[in-house]
């Protein structure tokens, strides 16, 4: 077992984990918050304050925080300050790119914002992937099947006699020797995800679409019963804006705790 | 003819452009630059005004600036604002995501950082492309085939008889509206070029590999000698670290002068 699993598996304790997504977009947060000179940053503490209680994991997706640049960074490296050691933080970069700027990716993410897991796009193949792998303290989730409408264009074409995605799902267990590497799957795609689950060996999935998304929660509990490896699922929109008014961060904390109770209970 | 395309046309006069890659590592840098309070705009800022005579555009790769974290993305700001007007600005980014996520970004690259194209990863399909392409002053640079040996391992996968780079040309094609789609084709397979110029309808093109990749600069001329549309030729590390004197930045003149050369003299 490495430091990693060791990781991922405290965060889930067992269940199937919830993972807030912490996509600010500043036209949606509260009038309150709006003005604020961090307004990323207030946003964010509040929400994680509010959700810890039953969220495994938090992701914040590096694009919504890019659009106000060195400013939105800064915002993002003092939130994942302020997350709980216990719960597993994911830097939803979709990275990769080659040698040693994947290198420098992987200090970006691991050292400088202090992430425990990196998303990583596997189009330019294992050795962009391998120096996110390096340390058995941190780990990636590998894309592998998203959950949108264009996700079907090549990561579904048959190559062999098998899916692109189920290349890549080889790829990651080829570059799985510290037990780090998990997996993308969208709720989205209920023809896709058992396959996933079939090739995954176990290892950690992340699964975004449900809420907003519209994937449907009771058909993916049923798909994951007989999953054994740790399961994060994230919702994004539908826990940080379920209200705009002075009382989001109680609201979001009960969306996660609905969440959690519907993939638990 | 759109406002990208005739930017882009404008940036290469006619020739096989150079584009210089903005790549800075503190521990490469002259000893006289890393001690500065902002060493990689100050790197950045002599390299481009040594170079500007000979180079078509300049390619910062995001990767070395968020090393940094907020303070790389601050330094990589201030790079692209003394960029002359008259060259093409390319923030090699390689980004991908979906819907809402992908417009984050596109406002990121675009409208704060003021690159006029980025580089994107084709995996999650054309709707994850889409956001990028919608303004006519803006364009991107869709990877197809990359330069490193892993590109092999889902790039060259054949589906319906058709390698999966192929599929990511046709995918290019179908998003060129605003004539804005351009290709990233490695210089180190001499296999595939030939393939991706057949197809990529003279759209412009991003070639990475020569210099310390060694790809072979006469057989990419002569690969390239029937080739309508503009084209720009990529080196990073071969021409910025050409010296790590204080001569580093009339070096890195030089050998942009160079590479212009043989590649239209």
């Amino acid at each position: 077992m490495s430091l990693y699993e060791d990781k991922v598996k405290l965060a889930v304790n067992g269940k199937t984990g919830v993972c807030v997504g912490l996509d600010p977009v500043l036209t949606k947060l509260p009038m309150s918050i709006q003005g604020l000179d961090e307004p990323f940053f207030e946003f964010n503490r509040r929400i994680i304050e509010a959700t810890s209680a039953y969220a495994s994991a938090y992701k914040p997706n590096l694009a919504f925080y890019e659009v106000l640049g060195a400013d939105g960074w800064r915002q993002l490296e003092k939130t994942i300050q302020v997350i709980p050691r216990d719960k597993l933080v994911i830097a939803d970069a979709k990275r990769g790119d080659i040698g040693n700027t994947a290198v420098a990716y992987a200090s970006a993410m691991f050292e400088k914002l202090g992430a425990d897991a990196v998303t990583v796009n596997p189009y330019l193949g294992s050795d962009a992937v391998s120096p996110f792998v390096e340390r058995e303290d941190k780990g990636i989730f590998l894309l592998v099947v998203t959950s949108n409408k264009g996700a079907s264009e090549l990561q579904q074409l048959e190559a062999n006699g098998r899916s692109i995605f189920q290349h890549v799902l080889d790829m990651g267990g080829r570059l799985n020797q510290n037990r780090n590497v998990g997996f993308v799957v969208g709720a989205t795609d209920s023809v896709s995800l058992p396959k996933v689950l079939a090739g995954a060996d176990n290892s950690p999935l992340l699964i975004p679409g449900v809420g907003a998304q519209g994937g449907d929660i009771q058909a993916l509990r049923l798909a994951l019963k007989d999953y054994a490896g740790p399961v994060l699922v994230n919702s994004s929109r539908g826990i940080i804006y379920a209200s705009n008014g002075d009382d989001f961060a109680e609201t979001a904390g009960i969306e996660t705790q609905k969440l959690f109770d519907e993939l638990n209970n």
